[in-house]
């Protein structure tokens, strides 16, 4: 079995990258043109904040992250959109692909990853995989990307706390 | 008195909107470069989502607003900023500049208005003032925007429905 190669994506990946979104029947075209766009401006603007790393299989493109300090904050990260191919899932690429962010994220000063996500059809798949690598769901707002769409937060704090989603709450009413 | 004005910002508003950032003293110095960022992005590329008000009395910017819709959703609209210049306050510039983003967004088919703004210090007066607008706090995430330094979210929902943050803390944990 080949190793698992993760690296910070070359322009080059930006095709790949498209196919094996679109190979996931999970995202709109919307959806799949922003990873375009957030490439494209990861290409081509080092300050635009958006970074990728491609995971490969002998020499074939297994998942992709896309990630980057947050705007106006010191030390959170965001985590945009983490993909695996769906014919390598539970070979633990996601994860791989999370650990590498929360170790750059860290060696940068990186305190809590922070993940927008809807909560609907196929992104259930995705809530179950954030809370397996640690993040609590933090907030849900309600029809946020249309009725009966809502949006879930989910963060990981890398000094190990843990926030139930009703610790929060407690403190959020208070 | 004179009436107040209020228009999309013309290219030629932009020292005014920074001079006026500048003169609330509640951003840093990075936030302001962001403001600016935000008016060019307007000025320059109209398909980068951010719209900008600006509103005047007697000929003199008191205030200004940034909004846009809220990228990969139907109907939710992001109020970015919203300032009033320190020596107009509590003259309902702030409410004035908040329905006219309402009603502008209603036209485009928007259902919510979403601010996402910082817990600490000069930012209590803007959750009140929001509070007074119908919004509703969503969601709190601690220290996200620096350790002590809390986000919150919140919400307006525009078919009027009353969204306690301690009713949604029932749904989010069920």
């Amino acid at each position: 079995m080949s190793e698992l190669a993760i690296h910070p994506s070359p322009p080059g990946d930006r095709q790949e990258i498209l196919e094996l979104t679109r190979a996931t029947h999970v995202f709109t075209r919307a959806e799949e043109d922003t990873v375009l766009e957030l490439f494209d401006a990861y290409r081509d603007n080092p300050a635009s904040g958006y970074l990728f790393l491609s995971a490969r299989k002998a020499g074939q493109l297994v998942g992709f992250a896309c990630w980057g300090e947050t705007a106006l904050t010191e030390g959170a990260v965001d985590l945009y959109w983490l993909c695996t191919s769906p014919d390598a899932q539970r070979r633990g690429i996601g994860r791989a692909l999370f650990e590498r962010v929360q170790q750059l994220a860290l060696e940068r000063g990186g305190r809590l990853i922070v993940i927008w996500t809807s909560a609907t059809g196929s992104y259930a798949a995705a809530a179950r995989f954030y809370e397996r690598m640690g993040c609590a769901m933090m907030s849900r707002i309600p029809d946020f990307y249309k009725p009966g769409d809502d949006l879930l937060v989910y963060v990981k704090y890398f000094d190990g706390r843990s926030c139930a989603h009703a610790e929060l709450n407690q403190k959020g009413s208070g």
